[in-house]
């Protein structure tokens, strides 16, 4: 059996045939919001299905992900492919998720360089899907088919979720993980890498995403819009109610002020205190970034706490008031306020829901208005925590020692990444995010890129990662 | 020379014919805001025209409107009529204006009759431009007509301003009258007969309108919209200050929170309190007929002053924030809430902008956010206030009286009529506002109408005000 350093050194003398599988792969624009190309996700996914099945040996299987109506008419959804290596009784089994599609792209969009053709400029690998999610899936096959030639037994039984929807919010992929619950009943641990570093150059694990309760708060003032100048002054308008409701949420430091609220998050324990100070964060960097006027925390510890430990509420917009450019004269008569609340453990939808519908009804009590007020929650999704000491958490952070040379930073993320509590509760195993991207690859945007570096060593960080986690 | 009594049966005995020539004025399409139909508004302005000149022996001159841009093209805008009749040097000048363009209609926008074909139902008589402002220009010309035909003197010399660029914003009015200075030199009295009855029967003559003063307030927090997710907690967001900002500035009562802006407003005299109760104006019927959930008012006198002589502050949106249906989770970088104060005597656009913006960055002072605001004062526009008893109303107030039976209400409006102060100021005169429809005439809307006795009453009521100016 090879050595671990022979297995690093037998994986940069492929590197440039990797690469290659890359370029092949960024090739097939797989662009699943776009119909035209549903040909191209099932061909990407019909490449994988062959690299599966003759390179790495594995059983495969689509799962149909159910039918969908674009244009009126409707159509067959890419299939899920479903994989199985190994079936050993005394090994753990690790599912693996990845996604095949992208994010569409055109070089008129403002890219550099043609998206579908991989490009090499400065160590960086220019195309579409480099980093999201094709070079990380590519890395899974990699590192398998590396493991497998140099004869060292990957001391777990795998298992493979890809699917080609995931740009367009999954479609077909819940039923599809609900109608084989039997392919997950054995699974041990979860890892899915579709993320990225929290900073350019350290890796990092994430064990944590925050989850979100959307609101639509409606006020009606009157049957139909109205004239400011024949009826301003006459009527309690529906405007001046809704920015009052809204105004009173959520203050400049961002705290929120609904009743009930804070009294759910889960305490704040000295272990994940402990882990903020050491993570690689530059909060006037940051601050520059994003062109922000200003912060609501000073210190990096204080700033990320907030952005993923605490929850947050956004006002997004107003549907039914006027929007458009230039001076418009109306009283509109129904407007709905938009803002959602980024939850965190021990927030549940179902009680942050209960929780503002209360709030918001109390406090308009207190107005003295005689218009309608209509508090109405939309979509929710559950945060998600992982004990980033747990083994699976440890398999992937000595890997990462052992590749980068240093401990990975625990994170978690402000945003909310579906899939992952999905996993979570169909399989009742631990989740692990592992990103091998950096935080400045441009996923969803023009140039986007993986380091061939990150490729590369992103390839060994999993290879050790399955060796781990024996 | 014949009667007053003989005057109205004449006219009577014309009501036929009147309503044809309504009929044939109806037909011609002279949508100004349609390109294609600018050769309409040429060719109703030509038609009163050659009315003027033949039927009346005025004499009548084109005025050009200048050029305007329309789809990448620039257009020559049909020209403004300007006609003079009678020059005695003894006599007093009165000035008429109308407008003989009307706003876009179509069978299919829900009309139930072709809008260009006048159509009698019920002594309605329905038809784009039947009330807005052609029957009106019509009165004057038939008014001026039966006079002359039963050798009635008319008191005073005329002049006429028609235009036909009204419902687009009188384009290039303005420029036409001040490059006109010469012939509204003489001009003792103004009036235009361009607005409604504030109910559906008892005539009124209106003695006020409110101007306006429109604000931008736009509050930047970052360089780009940023994901809620991602970003949400760590920033002071735009839209929780703007929806701040604004809540404070009116309360559901409709009093106005601006510091210095009240102490403007014109005190109520004791003359102008009283005509609020004899007004008719029913309280309850308003409320239901805007569906409105409730009134800032109880009484009908503190409601009509509520729309008309007292400052109204209206939210009319947020520009920038998400303002689709559906849910976005998008924190915005750049929005801007467009808010406008109807303003009354004796508010200046001056005063009230400086005001306003004064009290708007000392409020954003004691608000501790780091984002940036900037209060950017729009167009304004000047209230007007004529005096409800001087000569011009008192000779309108008794033609109304001999012909209805009843002294007209003095009433004001809320909204804006700019060019009322317009003609104000270019001739220095009192201007008379001399409705002959009725406020359910839906000018602009569906099934635009005059009724039959309104329009007959109408041009009694002019010829009867045209010998009281004497």
């Amino acid at each position: 059996m090879a050595s671990m350093d022979e297995l690093s050194q037998s994986i940069d003398r492929d590197a440039e045939r990797y690469v290659n599988l890359l370029r092949d792969f960024v090739a097939i624009p797989s662009i699943s919001a776009e119909l035209e190309h549903w040909p191209d996700c099932r061909k990407t996914t019909a490449y994988v299905k062959t690299f599966l099945e003759e390179k790495l040996h594995a059983t495969t299987k689509f799962v149909p992900a159910g039918q969908k109506e674009v244009n009126g008419k409707m159509q067959e959804i890419p299939p899920i492919l479903f994989a199985e290596l190994g079936n050993a009784p005394g090994k753990k089994t690790l599912l693996v998720y990845g996604h095949l599609d992208v994010q569409p792209a055109a070089k008129e969009d403002g890219w550099d360089t043609d998206p579908f053709v991989l490009t090499e400029k400065d160590g960086k690998l220019y195309g579409r899907g480099s980093t999201d999610d094709k070079g990380p899936v590519l890395g899974w096959l990699i590192a398998i088919e590396k493991l497998n030639e140099l004869k060292i037994e990957i001391p777990v039984n795998l298992k493979f979720v890809f699917e080609s929807m995931e740009e367009v919010g999954s479609e077909g992929l819940p039923e599809a993980l609900q109608s084989n619950k039997e392919f997950f009943k054995n699974v041990d641990y979860t890892c899915i890498s579709d993320n990225y570093f929290l900073g350019k150059t350290k890796p990092c694990l994430t064990y944590g995403l925050r989850g979100i309760n959307y609101f639509f708060v409606e006020i009606t003032c009157a049957k139909q819009d109205l004239h400011s100048g024949c009826y301003g002054g006459s009527i309690p308008e529906a405007m001046t109610d809704l920015t009052w409701l809204m105004s009173t949420l959520v203050n400049v430091d961002g705290s929120i002020n609904i009743t009930g609220l804070s009294e759910m998050i889960a305490p704040l324990t000295d272990v994940e205190d402990a882990e903020y100070a050491k993570i690689d964060f530059d909060v006037a960097d940051y601050k520059d970034t994003l062109g922000a006027r200003g912060l609501t925390k000073k210190s990096k510890e204080e700033l990320l706490k907030a952005r993923w430990r605490y929850p947050s509420l956004s006002i997004h917009g107003i549907e039914g008031a006027f929007a458009g450019s230039g001076c418009k004269t109306v009283i509109p008569a129904k407007v709905v306020g938009k803002f959602s609340i980024r939850t965190v453990p021990d927030m549940t939808p179902e009680k942050v829901d209960a929780c503002v519908v209360k709030h918001l009804n109390k406090l308009w009590e207190t107005r003295g208005s005689p218009n309608q007020l209509k508090v109405t929650p939309q979509h929710a999704g559950r945060p998600w925590i992982a004990n980033p000491f747990n083994e699976n958490f440890l398999a992937g952070a000595n890997a990462v020692k052992a590749i980068y040379g240093v401990e990975p930073d625990r994170t978690r993320e402000g945003g909310s990444i579906p899939i992952t509590v999905l996993f979570q509760e169909i399989t009742g195993s631990d989740v692990l995010l592992l990103p091998i991207g950096a935080s400045d690859d441009m996923a969803h945007s023009q140039n986007e890129k993986i380091n061939r570096d990150n490729y590369i060593k992103g390839i060994k960080v999993m290879a050790r990662y399955l060796l781990n986690l024996a």
